[in-house]
């Protein structure tokens, strides 16, 4: 009998060279930290399926991962033990068995990001890991009117690093939000999926409208383009964290 | 002509072996980055004063360090040559010309700490660097009252690591507070100094009085003891931060 078990992560991405476990043990990941401490206990290779595969030094409050296993171990020995190894960088703040046929990616019905951006004259050492410093004040006003030409179902090619040949780019972007507190500002953004790069380069685009080199209006085009070039630059991996994932229930006991 | 320059400080002292500069240059510490960056813009040695030697894992976020020059480099210049070397984990906060006879260490009139304690479950990899992860609820009635027994002017021996031959160990601990947000229990210190390790130590206490493991009642006793041993053990470094120093104008003055 096979078990699927379902793990929910929070880290601190600055020290992992992201999610993807390399063949190379000495370049640290979060898959690679996660699936040998769990092969430790079960004694088994683990192949772990995620919802969002963060970059170098993207962290995570709600990333899910899972795994299926021919081990009996509770899902709560689990838990303690990548703790006990891992913590505080990384933490397990849930594990649990999950319906049969559970997959943290295709199950995944929505992603959240937040993007962080410290607005303040100078950095701040206590939140630096997790915020872009980027001195000045960005105009919300068209950040938010550049947003909302955003939001909908679109090809976002423009927006993608690596288009992977025939797949398709074509995405749901269901919120993308401008906010500030203090210094602060927290860019948010929530899609089916998104593809590589796609959030830090929404930020980049925004922050050029921000700024003033860029025109909200201007956001069609750079859809319509499918082509990298067209939007703004991706803005840097620190300030962005992937907030929570998002699972319909029917869709998991299918 | 000589000119007295004060900075302003604050670090993230997860990656220093403290203050203090050692010989071996391969050992990271505050003072050591600091003067050595210093140096290389006035080219000449630079012996810093400061008002709080942190210890290693001691954390700031107003530290003030002074050294007294004959170069006519302007502040600015060297706060940012500081900041361009070693932000944003330790970042010169404000740069400025002080009054001849200001010594950061001995015109300070008071300082202050803050100490922090994540008492969740689990522990949070965006906060960790700067609490103390210590789960399950401490009792703050008793430790307020502890508190209010241990404020005033004493002889702090039995709060002091290494009480130094014929030093007086007595100091004028003007604040001691608890206070809960959340999950994060704080507890504040001001005193016109501190002996070494004695906010850890009367930390460590408080934490044992709010555990149950010991009576608020007992620290007039603690007091007279003198001994290290009568009081609980010093909390960990990492929660650990210098919040503030005081300076009484009329003392820079004399």
């Amino acid at each position: 009998m096979t078990r699927t078990i379902r793990l929910t992560l929070a880290y601190d991405g600055t020290g992992f060279r992201g999610w993807a476990r390399q063949r190379d043990p000495s370049i640290r990941t979060i898959e690679g930290a996660v699936a040998a401490n769990l092969e430790r206990v079960v004694q088994e290779p683990v192949k772990l399926s995620v919802a969002g595969r963060t970059d170098a030094g993207v962290h995570a409050r709600g990333q899910v991962a899972s795994f299926t296993t021919a081990s009996s171990v509770a899902p709560e020995r689990l838990q303690k033990a990548l703790n006990g190894a891992l913590a505080p960088e990384l933490v397990v703040v849930e594990a649990a068995y999950a319906p049969g046929g559970f997959d943290a990616r295709f199950s995944a019905s929505a992603r959240e990001y937040g993007y962080r951006i410290d607005e303040s004259a100078l950095p701040d050492p206590f939140t630096a890991r997790f915020v872009w410093h980027r001195p000045g004040h960005l105009r919300q006003g068209p950040m938010r009117e550049a947003a909302r030409l955003l939001v909908g179902e679109h090809d976002f090619a423009s927006f993608c690093r690596r288009p992977g040949g025939d797949r398709s780019t074509v995405r749901d972007l269901r919120r993308l939000t401008v906010g500030r507190q203090g210094d602060v500002l927290t860019i948010r953004a929530a899609a089916n999926a998104f593809l590589h790069h796609m959030v830090r380069s929404l930020v980049g685009t925004l922050v050029a409208v921000g700024e003033g080199t860029l025109e909200a209006a201007a956001m069609p085009e750079i859809l319509d383009a499918r082509d990298r070039e067209a939007a703004g630059r991706p803005a840097p991996a620190r300030g962005l964290t992937l907030e929570r994932v998002q699972y319909d229930i029917a869709e998991v006991l299918c």
